[in-house]
């Protein structure tokens, strides 16, 4: 076998595993595009409702499922728990838009320091 | 309707969004398990062939090609980069690790400043 050889070879298998992570990454936008139509419809619910943007109570729920499922796919349980709170400070910012926005009949404005 | 009746509408609803939303974080942590199982065999081969652990060019293409996909499902394109960004670092770290690994037959120890 030659040096090129093993080139293709390395190049070849590099190939294949990068398409995978391609395939699971178009995968995983989509979910998450999929998610943040659902936090959306909880922020403007939480809004309508005048309930808080965050939810300490839920989010630790959430993250002691993650890292147990993360624990039997065998992902890195604190890796996981990042991922959600990265996640989770997006959807917080969203809520925040959301709770900014006036809602019809209402005549404060987003910036007015009681709808902030 | 009573505030009671809103409540419980307005509970029920919010349980069905988190329902979808556990759902999806548990499609998601399955497909980063996964994601890393690619990206660990992508280490393992670069660490054998002598291969950057980061590689600039390979990241740009990613973060193009997701902005795209994220622009079509209406996910915010720079979210979708920070969280590539956030997901690279550490499969970087991985590599890296791999990377200190003495292979066999390789009398460097990790930790050796010619094997980091």
């Amino acid at each position: 076998m030659t040096t090129r050889d093993i080139d293709d070879n390395v190049r070849a298998e590099l190939d294949r595993l990068r398409e995978s992570i391609d395939n699971i990454d178009a995968a995983v936008v989509h979910m998450l595009a999929e998610r943040f139509k659902c936090t959306q419809q909880v922020g403007h619910l939480k809004a309508e409702h005048q309930l808080p943007p965050a939810d300490p109570a839920r989010e630790a729920r959430q993250i002691a499922r993650l890292r147990h499922l993360a624990e039997s796919a065998k992902l890195d349980p604190a890796f996981a728990e990042k991922l959600l709170n990265f996640i989770i400070a997006e959807v917080i910012r969203h809520h925040e838009q959301i709770a900014d926005q006036p809602t019809p009949g209402d005549p404060r404005r987003p910036g007015d320091p009681a709808v902030r």
